[in-house]
């Protein structure tokens, strides 16, 4: 029997009055798609809005790799706004007061969801690399198990940008009964060479950090926070798009008129690369960066119908799609997004699909876009329509 | 006076019967943009082809940030074949039947010019951070100072890819007497700020390795190989496109038939870069690494004319170029190539600009692109006929 319980966070709360969001513990174990049981495990997740009473408006909205649960709100760790403030709120395209929107800390995560730093009950101390390996999928069946608790057989849509996307996806591959409708933006129903590539490079940054020692940094009271910076800047570097870089940096210097012929950080570029790997590095864990990059590079929704994508999609032909990509991300390319478009055609699903003009990069489905806004807040109206909602 | 000198390699030779090239030991200070004078140095050099009477005929080669002076034949150090083997060499397009090719390491480099690694006349030590940051424009001066040596008043052409086109650039705009043509590929006249925030995560791969002790590893008996290996995997990756890594690797797995939910190179795009970090260490020097990528961040052409590039060229008028870039290059874009013929054009220079259809991303230009070849032999005909070249 799954138990609510209150969410425990690994870091200061560094806005202790904000929503803490909720968490709840399964027993009951959970088959992974690597042959092992986890049990027990805790998902942390947050609300926003109320469900109703048929709990038909529900809209599960998935996180990337670096993100977590606090979608809207203040994040209670950082006392920043939620990632998709933008998105989910009073009036926003994903509307709090006409939707009751859940957003989980995957499985692997580090925001209250079991992942390697947490106890491994087996030994009484921190997982590290005795956590399991976990994809996609296994996250996916982790949420179907809270939706299950929180007594909601049908979600009127799944969404999330980038590895939000690919549970998008893989939840109507799974289960496409439950999903009246799906928004995966910015995604790829299999991750790509580049990108297990600059996976894989982020990787070696931490596992060269000795402060990792072989992942049981906990144990040992040390933190690879350099190597993990490192990975940091790699990915940011690939969320951003060439143009977005000459917009808004250049080579402009940072506090100085002149080079300095030297090795700090004389470009404005290269300030904020470096702040936004040590900021990372408050709120995130080491060896949840190597699983959550592992699930993803693991995620090709084809590859168990011999390449044939839209046969992962057989059971989807009653479930509306919305898939959007952008002109600048070359993370995951307007021609990933299309695949997946085609593949959803093909198996008889009801698809819109939408390349939208940003020179913001991969980044683009988290920062203001006002066409993404409009094309959000118009199908989930006629999705809401559809079922009947208010 | 210069001297003739023994090329001096900081690694043992694999290939000891190789031609180990030439050095020229120079004692007269060499003024460097930074306001330092660095005396001496040495720049270590290999020629293939004769130079004929008039010394009309030379062509020099310039390499990018991993290369060096061994442009083809068998390099000693690593025993492989030169890094241009395809482009350089009797009957190939820049033909040593025809041409005398001269190809330098560069200042700051590690293959026996003057570098991080070498011994620091006032202390006895390995100059490690004492060093001198230094810039193309000290490069190309440098390489100036050797030209005075071998009695070379005019060169041919100049010619390189990526950093190497950087410096056919700089001798166009600094020494444009001295320089009858020039062919800059796959380059840039200003290092941009996503290229320059893909060196900086280099760099503090490199720098946050414990092993590279504050850069005085040497001194120390150590090499921080893991530090640079990540960034040797960065670089690479930023070398080709997501075209070429899925047709080369796609999602294949690497000696294994299923995945192994583990961290190990599951993928051969996995295997392909950790290969590739290992070997570039055996081969480099870390030091040598921060203070290339440094050149080709402070590399700005325009910046000393308020961004006017075309009055960095206004003494090339006499000077003809060949400008290519590559499609699927995403490191130095068709745009910034554009930039450089544009201006060119506008000082008045005589300018081929070609946009070559590669799916090889940057590395194009090392590769087999029979267009690359083709354009290059006519070229370099054409200039040579003009100057009564046989």
């Amino acid at each position: 029997m799954p138990a609510d319980i209150q969410p425990q966070f690994p870091r200061p709360l560094l806005a202790p009055d904000a929503d803490r969001g909720r968490a709840m513990r399964f027993d009951e174990p959970l088959r992974l798609d690597c042959g092992r049981m986890l049990s027990p495990f805790t998902l942390a997740y947050r609300t926003d809005g109320e469900l109703n009473r048929a709990r038909s408006n529900a809209i599960l909205v998935c996180h990337a790799l670096s993100g977590d649960q606090f979608v809207a709100g203040t994040h209670p760790v950082t006392a920043r706004a939620g990632w998709w403030q933008t998105m989910v709120g009073p009036g926003k395209p994903i509307d709090t007061g006409r939707y009751c929107v859940i957003c989980v800390n995957v499985l692997g995560g580090c925001m209250g969801s079991t992942g390697p730093a947490d106890i491994d009950p087996a030994t009484g101390k921190p997982y590290a690399l005795a956590f399991p390996v976990i994809t996609i999928a296994d996250m996916v069946r982790a949420q179907a198990m809270l939706m299950d608790a929180l007594g909601i057989a049908r979600l009127l849509s799944v969404t999330g940008g980038s590895m939000g996307g690919m549970q998008a996806l893989e939840w109507a591959a799974r289960f496409p009964q439950r999903v009246a409708s799906a928004m995966p933006l910015a995604t790829a129903a299999g991750h790509t060479a580049q990108n297990i590539a600059l996976h894989e490079v982020g990787r070696q940054a931490i596992m060269a950090d000795p402060d990792w020692r072989g992942g049981n940094y906990l144990s040992e009271g040390v933190r690879p926070e350099r190597g993990l910076a490192v990975a940091r800047m790699i990915g940011h570097i690939s969320y951003l798009s060439e143009a977005a870089l000459a917009q808004k940096f250049g080579r402009a210097l940072q506090d100085r008129d002149t080079l300095s012929y030297g090795f700090g950080a004389d470009f404005r570029v290269e300030s904020y690369l470096r702040h936004q790997g040590s900021s990372f590095v408050a709120r995130f864990d080491a060896n949840s960066y190597l699983y959550i990059t592992r699930a993803m590079d693991y995620f090709d929704l084809a590859a168990p119908h011999g390449g044939n994508l839209s046969a992962a999609f057989a059971g989807a032909n009653d479930t509306r799609f919305l898939v959007v990509s952008f002109t600048s991300d070359w993370l995951f390319p307007t021609a990933e997004n299309v695949r997946i478009a085609e593949a959803l055609t093909a198996a008889g699903a009801a698809v819109e699909f939408q390349e939208l003009d940003s020179s913001k990069g991969h980044d683009a489905f988290l920062l203001h876009e006002p066409e993404l806004f409009d094309s959000v807040r118009r199908f989930l109206g006629s999705v809401a329509a559809e079922h009947g909602i208010g």
